[in-house]
């Protein structure tokens, strides 16, 4: 099968033009067919103070009422996207801005309300996938370059969790596609000492991470990061990778630096 | 050749949810293809004056400075875009929000400065469209939905006349549909009396053009829009509709409202 790279970009890529600049030119120089998603970084809470309409949390989880999603819609669909698209095609990368909403390419629902009524907040509907939407791009030339918004098919855009965006899409595209899953973080990959940041861990099997888990050695923060790898894994995607975003596209087709997941 | 609907809405639909939903209600049941393109409203006003952006002008000209084009990008390609595509795929339309910076659907260049440097706004280069995208969309079951931007190939989005780029993919488009491009806007059609909203002039030729301009009879508002519809007629679009939203889509199969030029 052919190889497809599924990367996601948060905050730290985002919120440095000369982070983000860089990063689209190794972007732009994959030699493969490619899909990005990205979210919205600071700047969608810059705007949103602008605006006088500040985070909401109940119990320490962000909420996503009326006016946080008209602002997540503007920032992450309109401002982010255009000019990550608008650069790319600068760098000769035929990019096409898009949401889960566009061309229905993202499946999900609003989030059930149990303890917490999360508001205007997605949850992607995996098994739903139109695979061959994705491939008309793909296959005439075109990178998706996805902001993290779906919706529920009701009219609604929903703020959705870019990691899990990339993982479904990985998920999805691995029946057709050999499918390399690729985390930029702030990190240089799974750190082994947290304080310490060239402590990187290379290699992560199964059998590594039950012993990390053990010994208790990860940081809260990453182990949804890798359970959702693992989950990717096992539902076909061949292998993910987290890291830092100068040191993975540097090096997605020889030796490997950040965390390889497989 | 087959059908294809090229539809402009403004401010006056936009900004009324009420409108903009029955609108909608209607261009979902257009049973052909079809593309809509939408500018802003007065909704990129009102957030840059929250954002403590002020429109500005040089000689009555309205100026797209850095801060402006932020804004319109923001409003146009992320609100209002993807607003648009929510609600036309909950009523069951295909639809796909783009700029003309995806996909490079929509090549322009930044308007070069001669008295007046309007800042980022683009023209739009109708010879080099890619039509053949276009009807990868089309023929796709997609219903593309353009937000008034188009961008330079630098990396710069530009702010873009939505009657301009509504009229250019009408007549790129017509080497290949047979093209029927509307605009809708605040009134039911070109007037013969201004100040009599039913006064409405069915049918402009050439002919009738010559003699409604030699008896001065047209607002000077209205000129550019003719102007501008028999120059995609010349070009080769079939025919051009000018009226009231409403009027305009109950009626594109059967009895003509409002005003058609050819």
């Amino acid at each position: 099968m052919e190889k497809l790279f599924v990367i996601k970009i948060g905050g730290n890529v985002i919120d440095s033009e000369e982070n983000l600049s860089s990063f689209l030119s190794a972007f732009a120089s994959i030699n493969a067919k490619k899909i990005l998603i990205h979210g919205g970084g600071k700047i969608a809470t810059k705007i949103g103070d602008q605006l006088g309409v500040a985070s909401k949390y109940i119990n320490g989880r962000r909420i996503t009422d009326d006016d946080t999603i008209d602002i997540v819609t503007m920032v992450y669909g309109g401002l982010v996207n255009k000019k990550i698209v608008a650069q790319l095609q600068a760098k000769n990368c035929n990019a096409i801005g898009l949401t889960g909403a566009d061309a229905n390419l993202i499946p999900a629902i609003k989030r059930p309300v149990k303890e917490i009524d999360y508001g205007w907040v997605g949850d992607v509907e995996s098994s739903r996938f139109p695979v061959s939407s994705f491939q008309l791009f793909l296959e005439n030339n075109m990178v998706p370059v996805f902001a993290s918004l779906t919706h529920d098919g009701e009219g609604h855009i929903l703020n959705t969790n870019a990691d899990t965006i990339a993982s479904s899409i990985a998920v999805a595209l691995s029946a057709v596609y050999d499918v390399r899953l690729i985390y930029c973080f702030e990190r240089k990959g799974v750190l082994e000492n947290v304080d310490v940041a060239d402590s990187v861990i290379n290699l992560i099997t199964k059998e590594k991470y039950k012993q990390l888990l053990a010994e208790e050695k990860l940081f809260a923060g990453i182990i949804p990061k890798i359970d959702n790898a693992f989950a990717a894994i096992d539902a076909g995607v061949k292998e993910v990778l987290i890291g830092d975003a100068k040191d993975l596209l540097q090096n997605t087709t020889t030796q490997t630096l950040g965390t390889l997941i497989k």
